[in-house]
């Protein structure tokens, strides 16, 4: 069920379509969603029925090399793919990398290089574990936000795999419970033992002690470090220095944003109030930014890196 | 509808019972529970159809009063009455006032004081806003958690009446969402502009200065003054501590145990792990606790209590 074909695939038809798992009915039911044209893949990433940075730039290229079967107009189909949610830097950069070639060849590739990214960051960010490690994440940064493997989650699968694992507490990430839905759900599939927390039950449990780690993925990072990730990371990191508990971000370099250079240029998507309450009036930002000084480490494809992010990422290229 | 007589009553029949609004049905369904032994009190505390430290502490009182109308073995009904929650020490403090003269008189003179207690902490609490304060708070510390009037929603509503509150940002808090179910209806009632947000989004509108005070209620203070309320408060008050924001603790002297020496020795009541996911495995404390550290000040009925606060809660006794 975790295999990159079962989260995300486009099928060469006739008729060619985008068929991905429906992330929104998660776990409750395993169903696909098929999508037909450039502007049904852009409602999927929109409806969030495929979420996750880089899921969603390969959702994105296979719907560009969709449009280019069907003969779309391919500006269209860029600017509508492109324009489907704020944050997350990938949908820009996958689209980058297909403009010259929207082959459905090209966006198999894209896939395959994002899930081997994955591969290696796992391995880097593993080796950061330390025997016992209890690691707590947030959200969902699984292979099904990564079209296969997963990015936090894929370290904690490596971790597991080399028995330095020990036990991983999820945030359930409301207001979409990504965590009680999702990195459950793969996690119970990988046989990591886990428990699904309410956010706001962090603190507590790292005062306990219950806490190494906390790992998470990112949407965006900016040139210095700065990272947009789903709502409650800064809150994380922030409770994490304040107990002296290591606080890893592990993302692909198609995250990476060198043309923004602070966090403060990210664009954070305000989802509607009602995903909060139908009731009363609600705020409902869907990610935060946390500033690179709380963040131990980044680790993406070509190794760990830590301050001055500055520098360190701008290596990357 | 938040009138002390709506949130709970007592009826001299016959049959004698007491009456409470049912918590869990708000703010769908108004809708009244009637309990007939002092078993069906300790009960509707258990089930959580009343909440809030004092307003336990006053439905315990009535469950007292109801055994002593209706016959029953009075030590039975204390230790049932007592054990229903652990954390809040309210119960206890309730019973012991109670022991000597368990009438209904009694029940309803101890009522009739802790929602005058509130209107004196409100009035001191106020007086710490400015102007133009737009405040967050955590669960609800409101009419239905103290039997009448509120702790921190008391406060946040003279506040209001003097024309220093400009907004109320409230947590949700999961997993029963006491703050998007009661302290929005509550604050809706009264006319208090308020907005409700995940409690993960708290930590960027504190960084985005969306946030003056933060004002929570207690449901045990030792003698040092941590502070044990709803999971998430004690996040929060780091959270405050790092954005230089000030944390209120508003809570009537009921709460103060002066028995406990530090916060160490304070009962966390562990709930269901199917209050967070009935499909995975999960925690959920439902109390953290707050070192006085980073507690602001501590508002009773009595004023305005500062560090060192062993000296300043021992002056209260």
């Amino acid at each position: 069920m975790l295999e990159p074909e079962h989260i995300i695939r486009l099928e060469d038809g006739p008729p060619a379509r985008v068929v991905l798992l429906d992330q929104r009915r998660l776990p409750d039911e395993v169903v696909e969603l098929a999508c037909s044209s450039a502007t049904e893949v852009a409602e999927a990433i929109r409806v969030m029925a495929v979420r996750g940075a880089p899921a969603i730039g390969v959702a994105a290229a296979y719907g560009l090399a969709l449009a280019a079967e069907r003969g779309e107009d391919l500006d269209a189909a860029e600017a509508i793919l492109g324009s489907s949610r704020p944050t997350a830097v990938n949908l820009r950069w996958a689209l980058e990398r297909m403009r010259h070639e929207p082959s459905a060849e090209r966006a198999r590739e894209l896939h395959r290089e994002e899930v081997e990214r994955c591969k290696q960051m796992a391995t880097h960010a593993a080796a950061l574990f330390e025997p016992g490690t209890r690691a707590l994440t947030h959200c969902n940064a699984g292979g099904l936000a990564t079209g296969g493997y997963g990015s936090a989650v894929g370290a904690l699968r490596a971790a597991w795999e080399h028995g330095v694992l020990e036990h991983v507490l999820v945030g359930e990430t409301r207001p979409l419970l990504q965590g009680a839905r999702l990195t459950a759900w793969e996690l119970e599939q990988l046989g990591i033992p886990h428990a699904v927390i309410a956010d706001s039950a962090a603190a507590s449990l790292m005062a306990a002690r219950d806490v190494d780690y906390v790992v998470t993925g990112a949407d965006r990072i900016a040139a210095n470090g700065d990272t947009a990730n789903k709502i409650g990371t800064y809150g994380l990191a922030v409770l994490a220095s304040h107990h002296a508990i290591p606080f890893y971000v592990v993302a692909p370099t198609s995250t990476v944003d060198l043309a923004t250079p602070t966090g403060a240029g990210i664009p954070i998507e305000e989802r509607s109030p009602d995903e909060i309450t139908t009731r009363f009036p609600a705020r409902n930002p869907a990610f935060d930014v946390t500033p690179a000084e709380l963040i131990t480490a980044i680790v993406t494809e070509t190794g760990v890196h830590r301050a001055p992010y500055v520098e360190s990422l701008a290596a990357l290229v």
